[in-house]
């Protein structure tokens, strides 16, 4: 029986573990579980995961969530994965399991938080909330730098100096990614400061090609349509204060 | 060369490590690094850890922080770490790092949260924030749901139907454990719902016995003070009452 991804390619941590599977031929079925058509929330989903999250796996028997875990479940069982991936050397694989443990509370909290918060609210159905995303950005700048400073410092491409990527460059790279549809102006404030950080992505991104923008390519399909929406709004602010000032003028 | 442990007992990460240390027999020197007195802040800790958190280790030549990273890497390197904190079981050890992933943006984000918020600020110079708490209860809440109606189900004793504790068992108790020091009444009100998850508590304590109370020693104190605390500012209320209403007699 085929592997079974349960997962929307607008979540990062789904991303990754697609990418993961695709990289290293790995067979699986893509089931799709659209997040904005509340897929997850079914009760034929809380069979596969009773916390309602994508990405969970089916293999076998055997059900997964969490996409550490399964990275690492992946990385355990299917015998083709290379071991820079997740290192067999108990040193390295300790490194990479506290990289992977920082990222909850520290990149993924703030980038999250952020975009949610500045960007995909109304697309939820929520509404924006300027102070939750000046709080996130505080968080998510603070995460970059500190990526620049402890996990990219020495002459590696990679986290913790390495030559080849693991799960956790995957991992946060995904993360990063999501910053793609906010407005080009707070993406630029927010990354640009951080050029071993846009190295460091390009560096993956050429690590895990082709997969990497295919699977990436719905994030982009959404940057366009959010930046099309955001220029027709201030096209209209401007025809309407046009009629406004001739109006004024008759 | 002895493990060296850096750790602040009123942290339930730190908390955790040093009773999986004890337990298993470990030899280790507890570093004491008291946050209430920033010396998690110092140049000296920063070279231990550059995030600024307890608990982090040096084994050697090896350092490491992050809790759950630190277990897992002490769970490999001593060999006299029963297999059950850790087990071998590649589909067991993978549903123990998806409780461990899980529990960082659930249990733990509500539990600190909430604590913060509702007592602990004023200990650190800030103040509460009475919203934030109750934002904070209801992630707290669901997540203890989630344990009771996710892990504790079935006949085993411990998380995932186990009958003798892993280091997830260890990290989400400890976690809880910090609810001691809140007020009686919210404590009641947050996990008095939750039988299982206080049989669970219970159990917990048991198998750890005696090095977990041993342990929570530091936290029962504070738990002490700030009762005390709660009722000298009853009673001076109750005190300014009564002059008042003399007063307003006479």
């Amino acid at each position: 029986m085929r592997l079974k991804v349960f997962a929307d390619r607008m979540s990062q941590p789904s991303r990754a573990v697609i990418i993961f599977c695709k990289l290293n031929g790995i067979d699986f079925e893509e089931v799709k579980t659209d997040i904005s058509k509340r897929q997850h929330l079914t009760p034929e989903f809380r069979e596969i995961n009773p916390m309602k999250q994508v990405p969970a796996i089916v293999d076998g028997r055997f059900k997964l969530f969490e996409s550490h875990a399964i990275m690492i479940y992946l990385a355990s069982v299917f015998p083709g994965v290379a071991d820079h991936w997740y290192p067999a050397d108990i040193f390295k694989r300790a490194k990479i399991h506290s990289v992977l443990d920082w990222h909850h509370s520290n990149l993924r909290r703030g980038a999250v938080t952020y975009v949610l918060n500045s960007t995909l609210a109304p697309e939820l159905g929520l509404p924006l909330n300027p102070n939750a995303a000046a709080e996130a950005e505080k968080l998510l700048s603070a995460s970059l730098a500190k990526i620049e400073s402890v996990w990219l410092k020495g002459n590696g491409r990679f986290l913790l100096g390495s030559s080849q990527p693991s799960i956790a460059d995957l991992s946060l790279v995904c993360e990063i990614m999501q910053l793609e549809v906010v407005a080009e102006k707070d993406h630029d404030r927010i990354l640009g400061p951080h050029t071993r950080v846009l190295k460091w992505i390009d560096d993956t991104k050429n690590a895990t090609a082709p997969h990497f923008n295919e699977v990436h390519s719905v994030l982009f399909k959404v940057k366009e349509k959010l930046r099309r929406k955001l220029s027709d709004e201030a096209e209209n602010k401007l025809e309407s204060s046009k009629k406004t000032s001739l109006h004024s003028k008759i």
